[in-house]
């Protein structure tokens, strides 16, 4: 069983060997770019850790791999430009760099390229593997639409949060890791297990983002604490408080929201926070979701030590992210 | 053999029975909406005529076509956001009667839901049918860069200029045509043949609209005469013009080019067409596709009273155009 880093090399080597074509230029650059830009590559490990799990060559799912990097920094480009980023990684974001025009349709030719890369990938269960990406991708638009929808609604639960994020972010981990399975030749209960397990990491990974923004340590996230807040953004955090605030605190609850001092406003949000509970239930929320995630786990028919790579990555990632 | 108005009625009831899904419905609408706008259906038609010319049951290949009619439909609502475009066929386009973000999604989604479509092709050479889908797709991208490119270029040559609606345009006829044939059971040589002959009438069709769009019948073109001329359209037909126009008349050319009275601009650049036989070169080009369509449909190895359909399909909407 090979582990993250090793793994991790294996896929920065066959993105820096893959070239998506030259012609024109300017369309073609952004995906270098983008796909230059490096990050945890996450996805594509998960899909061959998945492999690897039913002792299957990596190489037979290299470029599936590949395919779901590239499906995710698609998304990542259009996404830069619905939300108006400017930044991604801490470089300039393709619209930004480029122009709109451009960053749209490289972001199409990338969606086509994941495809392309895909249907590199000799299998006899080719259309369930192709079943699962194209489902994956439509649930990922339906995330970010519904994502959007929020932001003019005042009425969101947390159950139709957890049920964004999961769509927005979750599936494609679930997806990475069942085309992994599946092209390493697992049965399809096996598959779909490991795909749960990666859906409901993926939610214990957004609710400790969410968590983390608001009472992380600056420094080593990263981020500035607040930030959220400081937006309204509508994470787990602002819309379980919203939910549960008491009416003789909603005035208090909206000044703050309204409020144009950044300190005082995070500083009073914080507050609520705290008077709500509100770090208790997102953290009892994260919990469900690595339970769940380890009871799907535990599901997949093959030896225990076998299963530890995935579990380690799990909860490494959840230790480095907090 | 069905013919064209048969196999409309086939899609078109194929269009009408489709659902692509409805949560969130601002993210299904616009999908609906687009493919109820109507329209020729050249290329799903294209697909199931190439199918039943090898006597393959065309239900076999009707996901095939909605696909390359849905892919179509995906590249037109992007397009529009990049053009600026506030029409299509007579009515609003997605990103106006919606906005930008959800002409972007749903267009996202329309391309996802493309291939999921053709993936409910069952056939042994499915690998085959999705490699000249995601080939041709990333060459219909390409195709709408370099156009944009020539926005900002003066010296475009009419051998880029047809590279370019090769690109954009036409390869989409080509491939709708080769799809149907792989599905209807062809050799490979034959759907290349055919995908040839959709390719090159393509051109043909492409440099026949900029005939029209300065020398048609305006009332039957359905469009004002002379809209290409007074947006200075890189049209095969400008682009040859400055191509051979000569030094003398350069600064005329200029100077029409630069014109703010349309009226005076068009008549200044339709005597410059006449000068120097533009009309007639355009014509000539059109024809040397025309006949090197017909060339790679007399190359496919069927009986020749099979291609009857296919003949009058490509002659009838030639004629339409003019």
């Amino acid at each position: 069983m090979l582990n993250y880093s090793e793994l991790l090399k294996r896929i920065n080597a066959k993105i820096a060997s893959t070239s998506y074509g030259s012609n024109p230029k300017n369309l073609y650059e952004p995906i270098d770019y983008m796909m230059g830009l490096g990050g945890k590559r996450l996805r594509p490990v998960l899909t061959l850790m998945a492999c690897d799990l039913y002792g299957k060559n990596i190489d037979e799912a290299i470029n599936a791999a590949l395919a779901v990097e590239v499906f995710h920094n698609f998304t990542l480009v259009h996404d830069d430009i619905m939300d108006n980023a400017p930044l991604r990684r801490g470089k300039e974001t393709v619209y930004k760099k480029w122009d709109m025009p451009i960053a749209i349709l490289s972001g199409d030719l990338m969606m086509i390229k994941a495809v392309e890369l895909l249907a590199k990938t000799p299998n006899p269960r080719f259309y369930q593997i192709l079943e699962v990406f194209n489902d994956t991708a439509a649930k990922v638009c339906e995330g970010q639409q519904i994502d959007m929808n929020f932001e003019t609604r005042n009425d969101v639960t947390h159950h139709e949060y957890i049920d964004m994020i999961a769509l927005k972010t979750a599936v494609l981990l679930g997806c990475s890791l069942k085309i992994g399975a599946l092209i390493g030749g697992a049965e399809t209960s096996d598959a779909d297990h490991l795909y749960a397990f990666g859906k409901n990491m993926g939610i214990a990974f957004q609710i400790q983002d969410d968590i983390l923004d608001s009472f992380g340590d600056g420094a080593q996230f990263g981020k500035r604490i607040g930030g959220d807040i400081a937006s309204n953004k509508k994470t787990l955090l602002l819309i379980e408080l919203m939910e549960t605030v008491h009416k003789d605190d909603k005035i208090l609850m909206n000044n703050m929201l309204n409020e144009t001092n950044e300190n005082k406003k995070i500083e009073g949000i914080l507050k609520l926070y705290d008077k709500y509970q509100i770090k208790q239930f997102a953290e009892q929320k994260k919990q469900d979701y690595l339970k769940k995630a380890f009871e799907s786990l535990q599901l997949v028919n093959i030896e225990t030590t076998r299963k530890k790579t995935l579990e380690q990555t799990a909860l490494e990632l959840m230790e480095r992210m907090s």
